[in-house]
């Protein structure tokens, strides 16, 4: 497929996403391209039928872009509650558990997705996979994070410290940095997030489980929606 | 018992506490008004034997401390392992789970704990309870704390955000702020931390639990040294 047609494709994708937004809403604004095209359409939506959002963006990007097209957006904190977020993520299991983190962003997205009351998140078909196996993002404090690599390496979880563009470790808008896992095949997620949120030193995973409601899966022929739970 | 005695008494029991100070150690050091003196004894040990001992300071305050008296430090990442960690404690249960964080500087303190071969506790006798009921501290990510707020809330946890001297909420070292549970009795430590460990936006919370090995308990005659694992 040519870089159109892929863009004729997420255009659909986003548009067929905020089919399902209402009039009134508080609403949970993912980061990435896809993420990118919801807003477009989003934002056509409000001018054309005087819709009354609310965006909480997940980024400082998204929060940027969505207020250039007119979207009003409050921080997480300033809203009582949300009413649904529409994301991209980077990998879901044949049981609808997701991986994200892949843009560093994993904690502010997980703290947005957590205050919602709905998720949905939008992928392309390649993202769907019987079992994870993309690298999961660790977001670490500093301190002692040398201790942490040593230990996760003794654990057989294959961490790796992810790099910034410019040399050196990468730094997230925490200040933290990222340790991705380069796991073969993640069997056990569950078992697996409850470990990780055990130990000391990892502030957030990149696995979000049980959290997505909605998967609207863009495919050649047009886009599918799936009800996960 | 007046502030003169209280010196003395603090004073000899961390001379009781370097007494397991062998020579090549790795030692971590802790931070409070106690380990103060228990740094002077380690000192003092240092320069009449000829000790060889790396500190590692769980807080620029110790840090600065120790190497005012001459004392190597070395950052947590820069030593292969800590042979043994003195630190003190604000509450102790009577099977020997304790909370720390009174000063808000648990998160580096439990990174340290949790990569040294063995842990010991100087406290006074008004810290060993039956069972906890110290304000716990959570150190929290400050995007999405009001949300945290509410949902601890919600949950009977009685949340309250520590207020600097200055006004406003208190930031960490990592620039997180610090929530403390104002919880009537903590009969379930094991129980609550894994639901506090699983909650996205808490980075660490006080509950040290099967931690320590050592305590060193200050009585108005003497000290009492307790093996606790």
């Amino acid at each position: 497929m040519n870089s159109a047609d892929q863009r004729e494709l997420k255009k659909h994708v986003g548009k067929e996403a905020v089919k399902h937004v209402k009039d009134g809403m508080v609403l949970g604004l993912g980061s990435g391209t896809t993420i990118k095209y919801m807003v477009d359409a989003l934002s056509e939506r409000i001018k054309n039928e005087g819709l009354d959002i609310i965006g909480v963006p997940t980024s400082n990007k998204t929060k940027r872009y969505a207020e250039s097209l007119g979207i009003t957006t409050k921080d997480v904190d300033k809203v009582d509650h949300i009413d649904l977020t529409i994301d991209g993520a980077d990998q879901i299991d044949k049981n609808f558990q997701g991986i994200k983190g892949g843009g560093a962003a994993h904690l502010m997205e997980k703290i947005v997705a957590i205050n919602s009351d709905r998720n949905m998140w939008i992928v392309d078909e390649s993202k769907m996979v019987k079992k994870l196996n993309y690298p999961l993002p660790l977001e670490v404090i500093p301190y002692g994070s040398g201790q942490l690599y040593r230990r996760l390496n003794r654990m057989g979880l294959h961490p790796k410290f992810r790099q910034s563009g410019h040399g050196g470790k990468l730094t997230t808008d925490s200040g933290d940095y990222i340790i991705d896992l380069g796991l073969p095949e993640i069997t056990t997620p569950v078992q697996l997030g409850e470990k990780l949120d055990s130990m000391t030193g990892i502030v957030e995973h990149g696995l979000f489980l049980n959290i997505v409601n909605t998967i609207i899966v863009e495919h050649a022929d047009g886009p599918e929606t799936i009800e996960a739970r």
